[in-house]
């Protein structure tokens, strides 16, 4: 096993224009000025750290429309805290002309991503809270309190995968005895939500434990969250690393150097099969055939319960080839785009694949392990039954 | 299946520098100066066409050492062309002084890639063939001839792979009807060779035929030799192909859109074991998972009839963690290296894998294809038998 964290580290240093330490959390609340929320650049990243202060609802939605912030987790708590800032814009107004103004902000927030389910939900779980308050401070203090609940609630619940996902790894290190190898893909890391992430949830939580832990990182062609986002994060939180180029899992696995693979999932059937970024069904597959357990790591909110069939029912998302023929770099100082390909050639880009069941040992979720089958995610989720098809 | 011919194709155009077509070798005497071989500078490629003309031993030296020409059939051609030159510079001398000549030169042109045994055997084909000739003119043309020799041995066992693997391709075409869709990875093409390849081959002979075919390309990270290489060269042919990242293709195989796999080798055991570029694994695996078959093209020197177990007997070189914490890139009218992965994180880098041969549908090689199993591939090549151990 190559150690990352030593002989093989190396290259340039991140820039900091913060002047501080990177933050813990994606999103949150100025420390000394409770008027401004400050998030992470997380378009800078992993080149340059640097942070946002949003002053009001307004600038809230251009942060999310522009993908300073992504990832659902963080994308909905965000929309909390731009109430918030919309909730301070309406100080000296009535509770008719609050609500009027708080619907306006709620409705652009609500069109910045139109697709994230999140956002909108935050939206109007703030506008409920908040209809009719006429007192400018409670409306302040009632909608700060919720942001700073719908904050907790993500990362509650990406702590619960985190303290579920650790069995999983105790238990292997308990029969193994060193460190515990673990191979991800993608970023389905705390930048994506608030705090713990979620396929990243159960590592934190083993590092935190003192469980010896070494994650391979993937590098996640073609936009590279892998070597950007999940490098970044784990090497920010101590927690040993090495990447590897997609192409490596595989040889790896065959040798014995990968204990369990950990993924994150976009959406995953009440049936277990999992939708996720390209190239999981290929991890899940070699591991399958190597005897590595697969695990996909996602809140409930990505149980698709209508759903059985993923592989022929989950719509494949098709991109720009431009992503597959460039790679996001740094060069020179600055973040490009630099062409790898030969000229001329065109490129196909294909977002997600679907995993099938038979591939997953099992779903870690807020609730619990699942084994990747109807009958378990369903004994896990009652409340699903009877909405799947046929 | 997205039609890398039209609509996708796209950005910058190829700089040549040249003032004429691309080559369609390698390696070759300059149809206006026999006295000059010109090759193509492969390092520029694909981002700029450039030829270098060679008019010494020396220079030939310096262009292997240096990777202008890379891939093991191509370095053999080019020593030879090279000792070709060596003989030019002993116009005048006698056949002693004119042996000591050639001599020095030969072991000049085998240091310059120590490691690679076309070289040394080139070289050595061409003292012997030049011992103790004392008329100057013959022993030029004596030189001259056994370098084209070389090259046309070269290109006719490329070709023979190519009428081998053709008969796969047509098979799937009288069956199925529309193009075959075949995927290669990394490049086992005519840049590595001098012309046709391995892997390519029968697709160049496809081609030729008339038979409708589409290349998914992988990029074939960290080196990128897929996007960079593999792409010029059928995109150079007009063969009609598709780049994907390597983690599309499990994805492609899941939806039925690959009829075959076709992949190089660097060294495969008379079991059938195959070495060959990082990744040739997993697709190996995801092939037979979905029901594609996938072949290995090689010429028999790349077979090692004394080794059988290829996963623990065949070393794997570990690279500079530079390839994968970067890419290869053209931005701002040079080709650069430019930083992917976060600032301070390590990597690790596995040149190659081994694809057992259970995974291996067949072995094509200059005399036939073999399936991959030692009394098949002893069949073809009974000069083999009783050298592997146990």
């Amino acid at each position: 096993m190559s150690d990352g964290e030593s002989s093989r580290a190396g290259g340039p240093q991140i820039i900091n224009t913060t002047g501080r330490e990177p933050a813990d959390r994606t999103v949150w609340i100025d420390a000394d000025d409770p008027r401004v929320v400050r998030c992470i650049e997380q378009r800078k990243l992993p080149f340059e750290y640097d942070e946002v202060a949003i002053t009001s609802s307004g600038q809230m939605t251009q942060v999310i429309a522009d993908m300073v912030v992504r990832g659902a987790g963080c994308i909905g708590v965000s929309a909390g805290y731009g109430m918030y800032l919309a909730a301070l814009a309406t100080e000296g107004l009535g509770a008719a002309e609050a609500d009027a103004a708080l619907a306006a902000a709620g409705a652009e927030l609500e069109a910045s991503r139109p697709t994230a389910v999140n956002l909108s939900w935050a939206v109007q779980r703030q506008l409920a809270a908040l209809k009719g308050i006429d007192d400018a401070s409670e409306r302040v203090e009632t909608a700060r309190t919720l942001a700073e609940t719908i904050a907790d609630e993500d990362i509650a619940m990406c702590a619960a995968i985190g303290q579920h996902g650790l069995r999983v790894i105790e238990e292997i290190h308990a029969r193994k005895g060193g460190p515990v190898t673990i191979m991800t893909h993608c970023n389905a890391g705390w930048l994506a939500f608030v705090q713990h992430g979620t396929a990243t949830a159960p590592m934190y939580a083993a590092h935190a434990a003192g469980i010896p832990i070494h994650v391979y990182v993937s590098e996640t062609r073609p936009r590279n969250q892998g070597a950007r986002l999940t490098a970044w994060e784990l090497h920010q939180s101590g927690v040993p690393l090495t990447l590897i180029a997609d192409n490596a899992a595989g040889h790896l696995m065959q040798h014995g150097q990968v204990d369990l693979v950990i993924v994150g999932s976009d959406r995953t059937t009440i049936a277990g099969d999992v939708a996720n970024k390209i190239g999981t069904y290929m991890k899940a597959v070699l591991a399958h055939e190597n005897g590595v357990p697969f695990y996909a790591a996602l809140p409930s909110s990505t149980i698709d319960p209508a759903l059985r069939d993923g592989v022929g029912g989950i719509p494949i998302e098709e991109r720009g080839s431009e992503e597959v023929t460039a790679a996001t770099a740094f060069w020179d100082g600055q973040q490009i785009e630099a062409r790898t390909a030969a000229p001329g050639v065109g490129a196909a880009n294909f977002g997600f694949d679907v995993t099938p069941a038979r591939y997953v040992t099992g779903i870690i979720t807020e609730r619990g392990i699942a084994e990747a089958r109807e009958d378990a995610l369903l004994a896990l989720y009652p409340e699903f039954a009877g909405r799947a098809d046929g």
